[in-house]
């Protein structure tokens, strides 16, 4: 087992990386926890719910069931309410804790319900897709949807624990694990670039989710993201370089409708329209665009976006949460490995647009 | 001007506590905001909007208003939602700044919005109603209703700054005014015995809304506290004695429906029934339950609980924030100024419901 520990303001606690970490879960459960409240949708509890409510109930606590509707468009205000509902009619108090099972959308939801309920209750992160188990599940980040805007309402709010079990990927879709991969080859791009070549030299065996790689794939970026945000929990500054590739994905996802693309998917190919912008902002070589192109090409991500109006592209990119006071900001890449925030006039975006 | 300063792991602020506040606004502003929302409702507009409206506009920024319906009823997930959407739709962004005038509602309801709103902004509390200004607009407790109990749903969340204008006051309802003030004798009850005495020998004052007292009621009650939620900011000690009285007053507002009695009223009722109770179980003076009950009485607060079945009594508290794994906490006071939090079988409980 790999464990990587995590440092914020908020709290500290451990990710777990283990194949079959799933059945281990009640060695992460609290002692003095009163009810746990299982939330995950049907098709993962279809797959995995029996083993982690076995597992749950080797504590001896009452085990409360939450199932919500599996997909993004459910990450709503009304998901949110069914969650309260049940926690409330199964009389959950403080000392309560949710066990979160699924993809970005369970964790996502169920963190924010943590955060929130009776003004915060404990949550473990039990993530099921590569996206979540490097992305999603580490730092804190929960929120859900509106209808103008992508995690427009949500709270920084740490688990307790996050548990990964590599395994649970091999019943994931093939556009799943490349939705992952391209949160993987992110860390790599921002902050380490020995970690893009091994990606890039590992496309292969990571694509088929051979345990060696995978796992060193996930331990690494859970270490990257770990050390971003033990810097910068509250995305005041550094923690912002995790968005590379989310302004442009972001719009993508935000004019597509939601859950179109694989949100993984769209910051694929927004890490590609990044890395040209970054070459007409900051001076990243060609050759280094081009090697972005290729790995995210070659871990099955888009690399060419929705043809819309520039004018469109540039109103949606306008609601993301990191515009303020009108400008543009993105995440750009001055080198492969390094990483700045940094505004960008219009026609400069647009100009980067009609290349695509 | 008299300024109490509240420390918290989760911020410091300062409370300002003047006569004629509001039209000073602007100097609590931050620089770098970008747009002000002004949340509050079409009563307390009609009388404080305009020159709210106009001390924002000092600042030379743009000014939102958003107006939610009055009364506890609305502080719902609905009303929640329409602060999100009126905030989306004015495209706010993360260094917009939330200005809550109002009452409990407007205040508790806009600091919940902050706190999730892009995973939350900043905002400042200015209390229109007594019992806001001395509770509920200082620590940092914000929340909304859920049908199936008070505050259910909501985050520690602490303001910038707390602006209370004395003077806002003169337009309360006199059943406001004794609501407000049962939780200034609260303080004297947990926490200074001598403030106790200075309330009753000024009860008459206090009931007058002479300016003097008012603003030595408001700023001792700020100052005890500030004290208490710098010392447990997320209530898991000594801020549980904040809530003396409420643990039977909650069971009143969720028994009658919320709104029916102001939650200051069912406070006083529900402190004479914890001070009887403090006599049962931890030896709290004959005469200190009456120096209790005759405060409540001469602040004009009910002292007589709606007449209920005690299992009625009981269910309706075991759905209380304060209820852990079954049993029933609550604030308890040894002598007067002193109190502690303990648990009571429900006999004790009944045995005490029966005298009422």
């Amino acid at each position: 087992m790999s464990v990587v520990q995590v440092h914020t303001p908020g709290g500290n606690y451990p990710i777990h990386v283990e194949a079959g970490r799933l059945d281990q879960l009640q060695q992460s459960i609290p002692a003095d926890a009163t009810t746990l409240a299982l939330i995950t949708n049907p098709t993962v509890f279809a797959l995995y719910g029996q083993r982690v409510l076995t597992a749950l109930q080797a504590t001896g606590k009452k085990v409360v069931q939450v199932q919500i509707p599996d997909g993004e468009a459910y990450k709503t205000m009304a998901t949110l309410e069914q969650i309260f509902d049940a926690l409330l009619q199964n009389r959950l108090d403080r000392k309560a804790v949710i066990v979160a099972l699924g993809g970005g959308v369970v964790g996502d939801i169920s963190g924010f319900a943590a955060a929130c309920f009776m003004r915060g209750i404990r949550f473990i992160q039990v993530p099921t897709t590569l996206l979540s188990q490097v992305d999603s599940s580490v730092g804190g980040k929960t929120a859900i949807n509106h209808p103008l805007g992508k995690n427009m309402i949500g709270a920084f709010y740490q688990p307790i624990a996050v548990e990964i079990d590599i395994h649970v990927l091999k019943t994931l879709p093939k556009r799943e694990i490349a939705a992952g991969l391209a949160e993987v080859i992110k860390y790599g791009m921002i902050t380490d670039a020995d970690f893009l070549d091994w990606c890039l030299a590992h496309t292969e065996a990571l694509n088929q989710l051979r345990d060696a790689e995978l796992q060193q794939a996930v331990k690494r970026s859970c270490e990257l993201k770990a050390y971003v945000v033990s810097q910068d929990e509250r995305e005041s500054g550094l923690r912002a370089i995790l968005n590379f590739g989310h302004t442009f994905g972001h719009a993508i996802e935000a004019g597509l409708g939601y859950g179109e693309w694989l949100h993984g998917e769209a910051v694929g190919c927004g890490m590609v329209m990044a890395a040209e912008l970054s070459a007409e902002v900051c001076g990243l070589s060609a050759e280094s665009v081009q090697k972005v192109r290729q790995l995210v090409q070659a871990i099955g991500c888009p690399t060419t976006p929705p043809q819309w109006d520039h004018d469109k592209w540039i109103d949606l990119m306008g609601l993301d949460k990191k515009a303020e006071g009108g400008q543009l900001r993105f995440v750009l890449l001055p080198e492969l490995g390094r990483s700045v925030v940094q505004a960008v006039d219009v026609a400069t975006v647009k100009k980067v647009l009609a290349k695509f």
